[in-house]
């Protein structure tokens, strides 16, 4: 594998949205605008905020509004939000949203099962949407699932996945994150379909979402890497998952990502003990561990004390080469 | 990343030594062989069976002469135990051991804490015992912990791990093992210690060790084989650790691994189901919750069902899509 070079890479955060909305509990306005701007310090490309989804259908982010409106923006950060129809991109504009992130997935029962629509169905309402946006001059990215493989249907075609990237791209989006919703892929099918969008489509912006449910997550983010992908969703401590794969929890930690990318040489841009802290400021508001291990391990280079009676045995192996020093003098 | 094509590469469990020795009650010897007798029908290179360490030192591993007696040896699989000395290394004689696994530390500091001694007197300990193996025609392989950095000193200069395979090499051993002790390797360095240790012995054969604790153990895994190591050590569902560093919790789990690899289109020569099901009985063994995550998630292919409303949602979509058209044909 190749050294990072200082390549620079793009991070965007997922937790607020990704993440908080398969809490089972709801967290504070005023601590999710806390931890948001906290965030907006450590480098962070872009923060998906919130989601202008229906609040009945996620209770968790009905407080999107009132979020977007009073965090305090830095200035080149994008803040996002998912939108996922034209009543939910009118709220977003309301608030001045940077960018929508709309989401359909490749995958016919995904997309039924999630969204409760065709995926015909989601293309025509998500265009509507599009056409707002463009109206609004505000840029669109389309987060499409099941890039890797549907955890009902199995596989999904390469060229189903290229063949939706086309008709977005066809629409004038900006940019287009691959997602392995139920962490499917591997790390030589990422390279596979990285390489053929980006080659497709070579003036959009590409996004690669990793899942850790198979212990790929950071595997997969290197074969993205060497594609070519230089912007990568993550999510604070690893939370969030997808509720149509028992098991699957996990969107990859951010932290653990970032520390890697920062060990192999690549410009993250990002404040790694600022994550840590915002990881623990994560699992404070969701009240449970975090599947993340850095938080846990500390960086690689982290000093540990060696045991208590360390100088005793320094002592003992000291004598014990005195003593055979000795006896060798004796011999000879 | 390359695809595999179908390169072979040797898998070698260390569960049952590396992994049991940390586990705090006994496991009954009984099933240690009844695990062992089940995974010698894997797929495996090697089987770590046991250690020959003084009974008082690791008595999770007291039954070691007895279990190597007891278990029904498969050809082609390499039974080998840990020989930590010229008593450990007598008694795994008189149980007929393929090969010595001796073990000694690149850092000074983790040497001291780990085995007490200095590792000069370490490597007079094993020359004494690379002599007796010789004497007995028993093939020794030598695994070097914190190859990759000390939890206590830092960084392990590359030249000091080479100098120590140099320094085995000089006594006739068979092979090398690489072993990132407390999980602190990462790509790029995995990269370039794996290939500088292969250029300059070339016909040593080496062997990658790694632990997951920064969740860097797939990645890594595929740094080695990229750098073209073939055997690698794996721990089935992740158990053991290093004490010496909090936190360090598991060895890269077997099934993971396997499953990444088979994916990715290398040979294992494993059958990744029965993996699946012996993890299923280490979990059942140590009586904890394993790390390792295949076996909650299961393959990529693993096919989940729909919601069980997914009838009603394809019906209702459907009426929405006839609805819709219905309404153009009375438009046009």
């Amino acid at each position: 594998m190749n050294h990072g070079n200082n390549q620079r890479l793009y991070i965007n955060e997922v937790a607020t949205r990704d993440g908080f909305q398969m809490e089972s509990h709801f967290i504070p306005t005023d601590d999710k605008i806390a931890l948001i701007d906290q965030l907006s310090t450590l480098g962070y490309a872009k923060i998906e905020v919130t989601s202008f989804t229906s609040p009945k259908a996620i209770p968790a982010l009905r407080d999107g509004e009132e979020v977007m409106a009073r965090i305090k923006r830095k200035p080149g950060v994008v803040y996002t939000a998912l939108v996922p129809n034209l009543r939910g991109a009118e709220r977003a504009l309301d608030v001045n949203i940077d960018e929508f992130n709309i989401v359909m997935s490749t995958s016919e029962t995904h997309n039924l099962s999630n969204l409760r629509m065709t995926r015909e169905q989601s293309f025509a309402q998500l265009a509507e949407v599009i056409g707002l946006a463009r109206g609004a001059n505000v840029p669109v990215n389309v987060s499409l699932s099941c890039v890797f493989g549907c955890p009902m249907e199995g596989e999904v075609p390469q060229q189903t996945v290229l063949g939706w990237i086309d008709r977005f791209a066809a629409l004038g989006v900006k940019g287009i994150t691959l997602c392995d919703t139920t962490g499917m892929a591997y790390p030589t099918q990422v390279q596979s379909i990285c390489s053929a969008a980006m080659a497709r489509h070579p003036r959009l912006d590409f996004t690669a979402h990793f899942h850790n449910t198979r212990a790929m997550g950071l595997v997969n983010s290197v074969a993205a890497v060497e594609a070519g992908i230089r912007r990568f969703d993550m999510s604070l401590g690893g939370i969030g998952g997808c509720p149509y794969a028992p098991g699957a929890t996990g969107n990859v930690a951010t932290e653990d990502v970032v520390h890697m990318l920062q060990c192999m040489g690549y410009d993250t841009g990002m404040d790694l003990d600022g994550l840590i802290s915002a990881a623990a400021q994560v699992a404070h508001l969701v009240q449970h561990e975090l599947p993340s291990q850095l938080p846990r391990a500390g960086h690689r280079l982290t000093k540990h004390q060696p045991p208590a009676d360390f100088p005793e045995i320094v002592a003992r192996a000291a004598a014990k080469q005195g003593a055979r020093t000795s006896a060798r003098e004796t011999l000879s």
